[in-house]
């Protein structure tokens, strides 16, 4: 659901500030999960350290999923996306910047929970992150688009580590937006993406 | 890296009883780290609780990410991998099953964790989860087959909940293979995936 939530900017920093360590100490649990090597009973252990401390998050929780929740200016909260949410230990999470001509670009790592081939990010979690910039750089100010279409080039592997995307509108044309991304390495391109974007017809001039 | 390791299916079994059930916890864990409603001093001891666990696990790990293992028999065990990995938390997983006729599908279900628009999968997740299954359909048997491009179409949103995927080769033109795929919900399919997939040169017959 989109909410509402009767909130102001102190109260909104306070939340980030509770939630937004605890998403980030369960990022590195997923990476320490995918990676340790240690005794088998200390694993165990702490299985059941993690089944408690989900129990006790679970005394008082949401009914469904976060959905996206608005303060009364308009400050959208995505705090459960899976690539931007701040409370989602699966988002990297992606910090994406807007330039002043329009153009979204984001500087992030990659590591071990996104690999695909070995050593290398998986070709869906390229797509993953490139949808979502795509998108954001299609709807600028208040205008809803929809993704209809996403192409994906895949140039060559994208090893895990230090990546940088970014996107612009290519063109419009009547209810379409076509938009074009890329995402790199430090030695270059290694996806390109091409999304077309419909403005939904209840948003349309 | 592609590793072979000196193990049996014995022991492959005690591997997946160990480090599953873990995963699976962690999983649990993300899902609450979105949803909680608790106490701010209950998340701040949850927090710290995590962080001990995670330097418990790190007392000896994999430098770097898992890689894909295999046994002298051959068999893969891509338990670090984003969608299907046993081992990572990220990964749902998927179970993905390959009929007689080549055709690959998958039931499963997607919670908060992947959440884009409110109450519904982030697009990027489903081009994750199409990949994925595009890539596997495309490379039967030892032929490994890469992405060369990927197109999605999405026909409406995909509703979180239970989701069934499938995919099958629609034709081979010498080195490239065609590969095509949806994701359904119980209402039908809301997203049409299509990939071209590339025989490197040092696999070609």
């Amino acid at each position: 659901m989109f909410t509402l939530e009767d909130i102001d900017g102190v109260e909104i920093d306070r939340r980030a500030a509770l939630y937004g360590p605890l998403a980030d100490a369960v990022r590195e649990l997923i990476d320490a999960t995918i990676r340790t090597e240690t005794d088998a009973d200390v694993i165990r252990d702490v299985e059941a350290t993690v089944r408690a401390a989900t129990t006790r998050l679970r005394d008082r929780q949401i009914d469904g999923a976060y959905g996206v929740r608005f303060t009364p200016d308009g400050t959208g909260m995505p705090w459960g996306n899976a690539v931007v949410g701040l409370r989602n230990p699966i988002a990297p999470p992606l910090d994406i910047e807007r330039d002043e001509d329009g153009r979204h670009h984001s500087r992030f790592t990659l590591g071990a929970a996104y690999e695909g081939p070995p050593g290398h990010v998986h070709g869906g979690v390229c797509a993953l992150v490139l949808d979502h910039l795509l998108g954001m750089t299609a709807s600028p100010g208040d205008k809803p688009n929809f993704t209809g279409t996403l192409t994906l080039r895949y140039r060559r592997a994208t090893p895990l580590g230090p990546l940088h995307a970014e996107a612009r509108i290519d063109r419009v044309e009547g209810v379409k937006t076509f938009v074009v991304g890329t995402l790199s390495d430090a030695e270059g391109v290694t996806v390109e993406a091409e999304g077309v974007f419909i403005t939904p017809a209840w948003a349309r001039d």
